[in-house]
């Protein structure tokens, strides 16, 4: 759906401020708490926390994240799920979310409500409340920044480090072809199975695949070792080859190492057992060089941001 | 300082993803601790919060919030400023910020180190870590959103509502001319203040004035009744009429509603000792209608977003 319309009366502008914070009250309904607990205070009050919290943002911008093939409401909720999967990838659940919004002032109100119901949609099935917000306007431009408040499942936050060599490198899912599938937006975030992964002490190190493994992989690969991974064990998206699944970006899926010692048959019968749906599968290891026939990173890019 | 540069050479996008993420990490410098307590996994992690937690966004956007007049270094000052102003409102402390930043390729290196030295100096200034952050790159834009998380600095956050009948109206500092004389980046957020009036029992309601007084003090307004302002009270900013400090916003001061029964001139010498270059203003009462003589407020309208 294109964000923009022609008709000023149907223009965001045309609304005005007060109909506008009245009207995405409505759309976001339920999702959305009264202040001072959710919008419409300086700030909103969250509850105290006990254990370690969470905090991440992601946005969503026309032209980039979107554009007029993804429906409105799927962009709402594109916007949070993204967020959602950062969590997921720590082994987090959300508690709350802000959303700061830039739009030009030609933007149609039905996009925008469309947005919102698709935004609070996923927020209520997610358990999300939206609790605080902000409407600016700028010329030329749709987007939308939210930041995520989450906190541990378990006892312990997975982050990156920790690999180490002799590891094996495991993948949830499918890589590849997001785009032309749409699974960029119709993607489900791994809420559950980062969660359970968490859980699991052979599991050392965990991120999500957001800008293709090819690039994202670096991040979770000790220094002085390198990724080596096979490829013919690469869950690849049915029409997508290496490269694509490398290279595509926007999985949206897990990577993780799983430590050298695992009982790795006993790992994949715990996860069947628990995701039936979902592959997991180990793609290599962590090696101090490249053994012969490993793929060699260096030779794909992933999504470069500011290019 | 102009955001955009005409040279490839001095751009963000000539430097390239990598070595941006490189220079804004020694840009940030103390300001931003390591992952995962900062940037450089999916989240940044938290610590446990005991009381209750303060959650605020807002942007600054080139042509909105600043323009060539304002060096870049203040630009990130007042981003971060704006929401401590929304925490100061509500009695809080700052505990975190996470920033999100949607850039022009053709943003000059320079002009984003500016933005993060000045972020970074008034984030190290009230000790807020940058812990999270995403960059993304949109055309023709230069903006960024904060989100700024906080604490209750007593045993209670002062909300925008609990003003009754006869409450009196009172502000902080000077009012009007934010723009013509700078004050709108050159402010410092009321984060004393605020705490202070928050543990004053007579102090009721309070928020922060940012699109002007006659638009904002509606939200502190009870209903059923009106502001009713004494014009010759107003603490006029030097040059500025009636009008403009009720009009001209972004003055990041704080109106109160304090209890009819409060002792006033106790507050107002406890307030002079613990603040003596501040003004605090009594500047009218809530009532059921509007007595001989009062500012008609509906005749006067602050700034107005989306217009």
């Amino acid at each position: 759906m294109h964000p923009f319309t022609k008709r000023h009366a149907d223009s965001v502008s045309a609304l005005g401020e007060e109909r506008l914070i009245a009207a995405l009250r409505r759309w976001l309904g339920a999702a959305s708490p009264r202040a001072p607990f959710g919008i419409g205070d300086d700030c909103a009050v969250l509850a105290p926390a006990r254990g370690p919290q969470l905090i991440t943002v992601d946005p969503v911008i026309y032209g980039r994240h979107f554009d007029d093939r993804v429906p409105a409401r799927a962009v709402g909720a594109k916007l949070l799920k993204r967020n959602l999967s950062d969590l997921a990838a720590m082994g987090g659940r959300p508690t709350a979310a802000v959303l700061a919004l830039t739009l030009d002032a030609r933007v149609s109100v039905a996009w925008l409500e469309g947005f919102y119901r698709g935004l609070a949609a996923c927020a209520r099935r997610y358990g999300v409340p939206v609790v605080g917000g902000d409407i600016a306007q700028a010329d030329g431009i749709v987007a939308a920044s939210l930041t995520l408040v989450g906190a541990a499942t378990g006892t312990r936050v997975l982050t990156r480090s920790g690999a180490r060599q002799g590891d094996w490198i495991a993948v949830t899912g499918r890589l590849g072809g997001s785009l032309r599938t749409g699974h960029h937006f119709k993607f489900t975030p791994r809420l559950d199975e980062g969660a359970w992964l968490a859980r699991r002490p052979e599991v050392r190190a965990m991120m999500d695949v957001s800008d293709g493994l090819a690039k994202d992989l670096h991040a979770l690969t000790p220094p002085g070792l390198v990724a080596a991974l096979d490829a013919a064990a690469l869950p690849c998206r049915a029409g997508c080859d290496v490269r694509a699944a490398l290279v595509d970006g926007e999985d949206y899926e897990l990577v993780l190492a799983v430590s050298a010692q695992a009982d790795l048959p006993a790992l994949a019968r715990a996860w069947r057992r628990a995701f039936p749906r979902t592959a997991l599968t180990v793609i290599g290891r962590f090696a101090r060089a490249l053994p012969p026939g490993a793929i060699d990173l260096r030779a794909y890019h992933g999504y470069e941001h500011l290019r």
